[in-house]
């Protein structure tokens, strides 16, 4: 009896917990994003896993805590994040922090539905409808298919084989592109599917300018397509599109589970699409790109584009104007593949210990970055290459000042090196001085 | 040389699009927060495609819109879309709008990272490790692995086999637990993987009265485990919990890509977790769980989930009382699953046609309700039983008010059933009188 009494009022205390999300909402503006985006504040507070696990109070009790308590600890979580949307965070492929395409998170969030069906997701399901369609114009398709789902990558098995020499030459760290129009001559001719991977580079497709180093797409059987990468729109948003439109997805993926996708209701089901894939819950990933689109239309998206472009010529351009800086290759895309060179190692490539002691460069830089804070971007080995660099711009609230100080920064972080003994490579973690 | 100009000046307008995101958001709490949890409000107000589309103006256009417009439009898409925190919105495992998981959700969103290594997700790398902990605590093991990802369904071949017969009974539908400890034993004695699907009645194990629904649930090699559903944090946040601690994840999924996972950082690259799933971006899926549970701690969320238990047995009791009300079976869990009989079927059972006139009394009362706006609440078959309901209240919310207003709301909607001729299983789409 004592149980049904409880049941007369609310499980949560709402008015507190609405204090809680405004007051939230207020540091989440301070700190998230405007001190997230602005060129003044570090990209990281950099912190040892020890000593951020201390700070941060991460222990999880029987007991609840005060609103003050939980405020405090959400300007820490901001506060030691790394801020992707900052105009120095060069180390994803995805950075930027569009705050339309944010409005349309935010709604995603608070509605919290699947898009599975029309009944819990009417809006949603038409708008992926309306998308799909438009990236696939975009492909140069009228006609076909498609969903919106988390993408993967390679497989180990798939990569191995890959890496025996039958792997095409489009890679993500170096952003070059294969000659679509050739691959689809050979797949037409042994009757292929052809499937292109342009998770990084389909955006490319919305610039008159730069959608030839796509050509040849359009005879793709199906296009991988990641908006959340260079267009920004925040993770993830993951187009899967296909030309066949026979329902190939319904009939590859399709459980036809009656507890999800009922047969006998009053509206058409051929708007319950989640039976296209094999996700059971699947999040909205239409609407913050949809946002943004009607935001800046088509043409605004192709100028980020294009600036994206420019910027890489642009530091393509001033890099070898400067002493220090060697371009792994000639950018083709927006991907900037470069080793910096320090003062010690410059003309001496004769050294059999060259290219091991540039090798080691790139960490020691990054370190330095990471630990004051300055920027962000990555390095890796790729091939016969040792480590470089990669540079890539999408953030469209970046300037060209913004890309000098990248430079000068680089230049700063590396002068001494090259010479003197290095770290090893895995050092025990130390504090920052 | 005008290309380097135009990189002088941020390519797009903060000022602008910030007083966007304000306004946006006065609208979302207004609309998406407030009204979508207010039971004096629709949870949906339902339109057909046609009508929706016409109203929503989905197309993509070569130029951007006012802000008033894209205002205007974020109202729409908030207006027409379903209110699954709506106390009454049943239609779903997840359900409830939990303000502090919002908060969580919103943070995630705006820092927009991957949770793939420490240097760019340091906070959620440690709150990841923290939080599995806890959950491999309440499944019974003091060691172990586990990873956040989303989840799946059986993928068409594996659950037609399983329909042959060899499936266990535990099943989402009707909210059934296996036997564990004895299956645990059949799996000890044949060195088998015993894997358990707790995505649903995990969360059992946070209540001390309920968790021996999951007796043996230590004994498994591996759990997986949704805190989204019954725990209101929102899509997705699914555990996959294991007891191996010899790296397993690491062995089957790593692809030790260079490009993403280097071996020569300063820091401990153990801490970079993103190689253990086959993701390539990762979304945080951590932070509103922990935010939540910082919130009202490990007895708040017990309170939660023996409110839901409550609530499923004053609704079964009540539909006993009741004279339309026929349990599927006794719920074991927090499925209450059941038909309604209308006046003109009840004490029919001897007609031969009894059971396939009951099975179209939920689809109407679907529609019906569904058009009327007035609560959402889920139906299938199931086996040899024909349509029935089933009904799942996780929502802290939720009210004795609200679940009397449901059966009764059920008996209105369905009073004049199961006698006269039926619409057709796919009837053309009819606006509403």
């Amino acid at each position: 009896m004592a149980e049904m009494i409880q049941l007369d009022h609310p499980g949560s205390d709402v008015a507190d917990a609405e204090a809680f999300l405004l007051e939230a909402l207020q540091i989440l503006l301070d700190e998230g994003v405007r001190k997230g985006t602005d060129a003044t504040q570090k990209v990281c507070e950099w912190k040892e896993p020890e000593e951020l696990r201390e700070l941060l109070g991460l222990e999880l009790r029987d007991h609840g805590e005060s609103r003050q308590s939980l405020l405090r600890r959400c300007r820490l979580v901001l506060r030691y994040s790394v801020k992707t949307g900052h105009p120095r965070f060069f180390n994803q492929l995805f950075s930027g922090l569009d705050l339309f395409a944010l409005t349309g998170r935010f709604i995603t969030e608070t509605l919290n539905t699947s898009q599975a069906t029309y009944e819990i997701a009417p809006v949603f399901v038409l708008m992926e409808e309306v998308l799909l369609a438009k990236l696939r114009e975009m492909v140069g398709w009228s006609d076909g298919d498609g969903i919106f789902a988390p993408g993967g990558r390679w497989s180990p098995r798939s990569w191995r084989r890959r890496s025996r020499g039958r792997k095409p030459s489009g890679t993500t760290v170096l952003g070059a592109f294969d000659p679509l129009g050739a691959i689809a001559d050979i797949c037409q001719r042994h009757n292929l599917w052809l499937h292109v991977d342009a998770a990084w580079g389909g955006s490319a497709l919305l610039s008159g300018k730069h959608r030839h180093l796509l050509d040849g797409i359009e005879r793709a059987d199906s296009v991988a397509w990641n908006p959340h990468k260079m267009l920004t729109v925040g993770q993830q948003c993951s187009a899967f599109l296909l030309r066949d439109s026979s329902g190939l997805l319904q009939r590859c993926h399709g459980t036809g589970a009656t507890y999800l996708f009922q047969r006998d209701k009053f509206y058409d089901v051929t708007y319950d699409t989640g039976d296209k894939t094999p996700q059971c819950g699947r999040r909205v990933d239409c609407l913050k790109l949809w946002l943004l689109w009607k935001a800046i239309g088509t043409q605004g998206l192709a100028r980020r584009v294009e600036r994206a472009f420019a910027f890489t010529r642009y530091l393509a351009e001033e890099m070898k104007r400067r002493d220090g800086f060697r371009l792994v290759l000639e950018p083709e895309f927006i991907n900037l593949c470069f080793w910096f060179v320090p003062p010690s190692l410059r003309g001496r490539e004769d050294d059999p210990q060259y290219w091991s002691k540039l090798g080691k460069v790139a960490p020691v830089i990054k370190e330095r970055m990471m630990k004051k804070g300055s920027m962000l971007v990555g390095y890796q080995p790729h091939g016969p290459h040792v480590n470089f660099f990669r540079q890539v711009v999408t953030n469209p609230v970046v300037t060209r000042a913004d890309l000098d100080f990248f430079l000068d920064e680089i230049e700063r972080l590396g002068e001494d090196l090259g010479g003197t003994p290095h770290p090893p490579p895995h050092p025990e973690p130390s504090s920052d001085p």
